[in-house]
């Protein structure tokens, strides 16, 4: 049988081992590559990162499976057996150019189902950490139930990029919503800003498309304080592949829904 | 002769002081009361803050003025002999919603030239500062100057409001800016999206209006590390009034004002 508290007691090991790499390398020179195009950077440390990730995990329990963001992990079609999802550096961008605002992102599903949710804010030294039917906590700070807020009272987790022309969503579906809010906000990590969603500290947070390692710890954490997470059109997520994002406190998700994203 | 450096240390010992003050009152509960409308929030904690530093400035020098976002200072309307521009809480939603991503600002000016800079980032215990003519510091490590970046490598400081229909700027004028430019951000706290530009953390900052408290402490930290700030038209800015701001590394402060702020 698998022992649960055993994998959760490894993964925030690991975890915090691996952010105090990260901390060290700060004093050593970072090597950049560019993936894809300009916007999406690759370093060394987040290479490094995985695959310290992937060799303990192997090490430890070598029948699990690992999707990582860079790719040294496994091809994943299903959802079955033990899973970890894992971000070494969410938020690369702002590892960059600042040395702050980015994170680790870990979620471990079993058939499918979200087990155990981490995102480690390396700077800060915040653990946030879900187990499944155990609440969530920062730390050893249990985070409280999310509640309902209106709108005109909400701060939204919202880039400007989904107000402005571009290819995945009309800006003028998101336009009302920066109107009638109290405020927008924008971090440039998805891991951090699922994680100042579970905490409170962003009422939501609505974005048009993320890997499955963006968002995979964010939704058990989530899950565990009573939040709500969908596609940007209310369907559900699909833990294995890119999806818009919607999470939010539970009521202010339905109202959103109703008045904003499903209106056109 | 006024002793400068007695002011700047007196102004560091009384903003960590500050500082701390805020940090204890995380345990009581906050009393809130919004100012002119519901996204324009004061607490009890901006009211004593501002007011813990009119009693120390009086006391102490009681010769100098006070320009302070509370109302509790002077009626201000020349920038004769030494003036202190205070703002206790920048980022009050931030403050009230998340407990961190709010700074204490005082810009202090003789004749209207800026001669010290404090920002105080509470929360992470940063001190960011500036003499004239000496450089700017986080804590004890200096800043470097700030060097040209191209718009397709910056990181923008821009709230999502300023690409939305809105009553100050056209949506159109900032949405090419937002295209091109490698990311934006938004922190809600003007002092905090100085003190960011001025560490080199974002390229630049952009806002539609801000009060004297919000930019005079970031305006003598930005000018000690080379950069540029102006109205979003490219005038001077004005110490005593409300403007737009504009606060870059040089070279993208030309490339954004030609290219997009003043292309209309």
């Amino acid at each position: 049988m698998t022992n649960w508290k055993d994998i959760d007691h490894h993964a925030k090991s690991w975890i915090r081992e691996a952010g105090e790499r990260i901390r060290g390398s700060f004093a050593t020179s970072l090597s950049i590559q560019t993936k894809s195009n300009p916007n999406d950077l690759v370093t060394n440390m987040d290479k490094e990162t995985e695959q310290f990730f992937i060799s303990r995990i192997k090490e430890t329990y070598p029948d699990h499976r690992i999707l990582g963001e860079e790719g040294y992990g496994h091809e994943i079609e299903d959802s079955k057996g033990i899973i970890w999802i894992i971000d070494p550096i969410d938020g690369t961008m702002n590892f960059v150019h600042q040395q702050r605002n980015f994170a680790i992102s870990i979620g471990i599903y079993e058939e499918g189902t979200g087990m155990i949710g981490l995102i480690y804010d390396v700077v800060h030294d915040e653990l946030y950490h879900a187990f499944k039917g155990e609440g969530a906590f920062m730390d050893d700070t249990p985070l409280p139930k999310l509640e309902h807020r209106e709108v005109k009272e909400a701060i939204i987790g919202l880039n400007a990029t989904w107000v402005t022309e571009n290819k995945r969503i009309d800006p003028s579906v998101l336009a009302p919503l920066v109107r009638n809010a109290r405020g927008t906000r924008s971090y440039g990590s998805a891991a951090l800003e699922f994680a100042y969603v579970v905490s409170g500290r962003l009422d939501c947070y609505i974005t048009m498309r993320l890997a499955p390692w963006d968002f995979a710890g964010g939704l058990v954490l989530l899950h565990e304080v009573g939040g709500i997470a969908t596609t940007v059109s209310g369907e559900p997520i699909s833990i294995l592949e890119r999806n818009s994002i919607f999470a939010s406190r539970p009521g202010l998700h339905k109202e959103i829904l109703n008045s904003y994203l499903n209106k056109a």
